[in-house]
């Protein structure tokens, strides 16, 4: 069973209700929606993983933490009513960038959507990428998935 | 204080929390997102509060719950990250449609969207509107409103 | 056939066509999505029919133009693939505020969604009411719909 | 200028014009929105392009035509009011699935989004890979880009 996936030590996670407007004429969860709800997963971590908001980062800082790059897996759907748990991992932190490990999965722990994604942090208004403050990284070491797991990492 | 609104007895709520995808460049809710936060209030009130969820009622029975008509007052921005409480009560029970008062409101009570909506219980299939049966009707009365309240509807 | 309606003079219209991504798994459009439609057609209009871009209002020179109410009447659903047309007119040019007549319409004419919106401008950063600019009144008044229309406003 | 790119023989290309619902408060594009600009451009091509329009696939006939993996690069941003040009082009044709690959470019022709993703015929009802039908085949073929960009292709 290589797509069961326990919550790894040191994941963030939440719970995600797949709701009527998140689903196609297929039935079936319509794919741009999990990336509103990648989104709101690295939203959430940041504000209750990191201890800063996205208003704080954002409105308050001018700071964002745009997507470079995305690698999507769409291993089983999803339909309306399913519970999932989306989980977050960090891969490894650049000196500006964040590569993260992001699952969804079914209430048996089974995989249905698997991402790799690269954040990168960045000035809104220079338009440029940041250093990651040295706090900040203190408080991302924690959510870093172990050794072994990063060597599969391809980006 | 006219906009103030305490939880009321027998209204169904629960949190949303404005994401970083529900806002637009001037940093507020994108207003077309509101209405999806209303849809996931009457979705998660036939599971919660009536015990029917959507994928049952949807999938399962072949009944949709669409809306047949909204007025909307926007009284008061919100911004991202703000923690509001959405709130649903029953204002009137027709045949086969529903008269549903909603409220978003923000940490203090502060109402931010108050709305009005008709919504109509079909037969997806036939297209056609279909008597709300009567264990239904039984589990919505606890969310009527008041009789004061149900003299100021205009629909 | 008082839901068949001509293309009105002085009105703006544009062609909409309805996209997988806006359909719900009932197989009809998602009505949250309506409204984007109706945002997608003022920012249309403000570009093409008032020579104002919403970049130029919105990033440019610090306006907004939200919604503050709407009421909208949903008769009779619509399916994917299908091409509508989206019309604009105006009802009435307040001081700083704007109603306005929006309507969705199949190929023949038919009535689907028709509502009535009240839209402010704004100054973002002080967050509040701007008077209409007489310019931009004079780019307005071709869109103003005929004054027996203009009886029926409730708003 | 690696990034400069010019309308491809024989791909397929339809202008997107980035919307106020498309952007969030950094005033950029959100970046899921750019999935559905995604499956936007393979449903116009499918109607416009293969003759066969998702409505005629999904509705009428029962299959769908779900993405598998998307590997995406964001390589510059895209603010309010940009005209896009989307550009789909096909790498490969298997059995029962097809390899695309998908590009945003600004007015120059610089690439604001890259992606290759694989998407796969299937019958909704079985939840089961359908084989690519002949002439379809045949309609896919002209779209199918030279053999030098194919080996490129790591999925």
């Amino acid at each position: 069973m290589p797509d069961q996936q326990p919550i790894a030590a040191g994941a963030f996670s939440m719970p995600v209700t797949v709701r009527f407007g998140d689903c196609d004429p297929a039935g079936i969860v319509f794919y741009p929606r999990y990336f509103e709800m990648f989104n709101n997963l690295v939203e959430e971590w940041c504000a209750a993983g990191l201890g800063s908001s996205f208003r704080n980062l954002v409105i308050e800082r001018g700071l964002g933490l745009p997507a470079v790059s995305i690698q999507t897996d769409f291993i089983a759907t999803s339909t309306l009513g399913d519970k999932l748990t989306a989980q977050l991992s960090v891969l490894k932190i650049g000196s500006s960038s964040l590569t993260l490990a992001v699952l969804l999965m079914g209430e048996g722990g089974d995989v249905r959507v698997r991402a790799t994604m690269v954040v990168v942090l960045i000035d809104i208004k220079k338009a440029s990428a940041v250093r990651i403050p040295d706090p900040m990284r203190e408080r991302i070491a924690p959510f870093c998935a172990p050794q072994e797991q990063t060597n599969e990492v391809r980006n």
